[in-house]
């Protein structure tokens, strides 16, 4: 029996790109009519079946719901799926996951794999790559196959379907201006780059909090990192060399690494350094000084995931399309990183 | 069009255990006559399809690994994830995770889920609930319709099948036997209930090193945990009342709370008193002091049960049942929060 073959073979065979077959599948005119033609005759010649045959299985219901995240190491996208788990379970659902590992390719394939007839919708917080590349054709192909998808957390305005988000400018903004309460002046921000939806948001947060109190904003107090194993040197520079009274993290790691930083330069969190993460994760509960934090309430958000796919997926009238965007509280969590000034 | 109905629906339905219906459907004679033919009518009236459409499927495959194991919050599971997606993705398969939340049942739905035509086969390591129950009979049965299963670090030896685990006994022989040789007498052990097959192996390490030190056995030293939300007061009392002058234990959540609740007690680590966990996880590489541990190398665990698993899928005679055993081995990391006596 021939195997079958699939989008990332014939991706490989034709040395193009995963988007470029799948676009060229869907006889998209972003792509020449040279490749498209060759990846057609390509995928008819290996009998390659499109993702639309769950389009004949659409009312065979599998009572499963596929989650697509882009690691799991994270404890906050843990937390997630502990919530999307009970809501399924209590209504009689499955649960699948599937790691993009930060790669559009991954999430791509699993998406693929998935849609092909295992579940009846998604929930997913988009990949690295994929915000980076703007390319969310992916998603909205299964959409439009009648598979509703929730996205959470890392969000897009460009495709049209249910979120949940928290705010992350405002939560970024209460941790910033509780410091500013404080009596801390000098705020640096350890955040991420730009193209990470929700570092830009909590960047921005940032910023507002200190223009609002009217502190301006010091370039030179803002570190952005790409990739967590190469930022101490940068953090390190930043303890060195900016004394700051205060530092903003946009996310456990970072956090954790700036107090071992500071240790490391003598500096003792929180009497001579204030800090506040974000992310009420392990690290933040068990480390010495426990981190105040913000917390996403992870449990709650994938609670809410869980039950907008299933009141969608239930619903009577399938042509319902108010989407909606659900916005989860925050809470400040203030524990033994900070202090007054 | 009528909804597929599932075994969960069907023990609901007649009050009976999922076991119950999917032994009875395998027509066991450990099930009474009147309850198998209760269930085997049910599943007819329902039209359910049981597992070995599977069988009819064996020749087509999916490419897909699919990995059952108990939870995603420790980071030890989430690293050997992240070694099966390594090779994986090395060999062109892609993976699907489910959770059994340390429950019997969910493991059976997920594992019935899976084996439907999703994927080639498994990677597991087994729930508290399935250990305590000691009943593989899903894991028996899937191997019997063909599609291989590799265990790893919760395994059996009920079932035979390709197996990765940890030398766990001599592990924490190491352990300990390090701690002995810093100048240490009186050692505690937090561990876990016995049915835990990874606990009680590290419980007969601990041991084992005591005895052959001629260090004699204390059973007020040993305490056992059953539920990680409940450990504190059993800690507290251990390091208020036996006068320990080290800790060992057999993960690194058990490590950590003990430290906190030392400091709570003003003993300080490792001045007063030196502690060792298991598992290399975050929490021991971020905690104050960094945590001595038990490395676990769950990536090459995962990357070693992957390549099992695939070689057993692309072998050319399907039916050599020469199952092996592989054990990984583990290696003392030596932190801050042990020193010499």
């Amino acid at each position: 029996m021939r195997k079958k073959v699939t989008l990332k073979q014939i991706a490989k065979e034709l040395d193009v790109s995963i988007s470029t077959v799948s676009k060229s599948l869907r006889d998209s005119h972003e792509i020449s009519e040279d490749t498209r033609l060759k990846v057609q005759a390509f995928a008819k010649l290996y009998n390659y079946k499109p993702n639309n045959i769950a389009l004949s299985l659409k009312n065979k219901k599998t009572k499963t719901i596929g989650i697509i995240i882009p690691e799991i190491v994270h404890h906050f996208f843990a937390t997630v799926i502990s919530g999307i788990e009970q809501v399924a379970n209590e209504n009689g659902y499955n649960v699948i996951v599937c790691l993009s590992d930060e790669s559009f390719d991954k999430e791509v394939i699993n998406l693929e794999m998935l849609a092909n007839g295992s579940t009846d919708g998604f929930i997913m917080s988009l990949s690295k790559e994929t915000q980076q590349k703007r390319d969310f054709h992916h998603i909205q192909e299964v959409i439009n196959q009648g598979m509703p998808v929730v996205l959470f957390d890392r969000v897009t305005n460009d495709v049209f379907c249910d979120k949940v988000i928290i705010d992350d400018k405002q939560a970024a903004f209460d941790a910033v201006h509780f410091l500013i309460e404080q009596g801390f002046k000098k705020i640096a921000l350890i955040t991420t780059v730009d193209y990470v939806s929700v570092g830009k948001l909590r960047t921005d947060g940032y910023k507002k909090a200190l223009k609002s109190n009217n502190i301006s904003v010091d370039e030179e107090l803002i570190i952005k990192i790409e990739d967590i194993e190469n930022c101490a040197v940068k953090i390190e520079n930043l303890i060195k060399e900016q004394n700051c009274d205060a530092i903003f993290a946009v996310n456990e790691l970072f956090a954790v690494t700036a107090i071992k930083i500071a240790a490391k330069n003598n500096l003792k969190v929180p009497d001579d350094i204030s800090v506040i993460g974000f992310t009420d994760g392990i690290i933040s509960q068990f480390s010495t000084p426990s981190i105040s934090t913000v917390s996403q309430n992870g449990i709650k958000m994938g609670r809410k995931a869980a039950q907008m796919l299933i009141d969608r997926l239930e619903l009577e009238d399938e042509e319902d399309e108010h989407y909606k965007t659900e916005i989860i509280e925050t809470n400040l969590i203030v524990r033994e990183s900070t202090t007054t000034k």
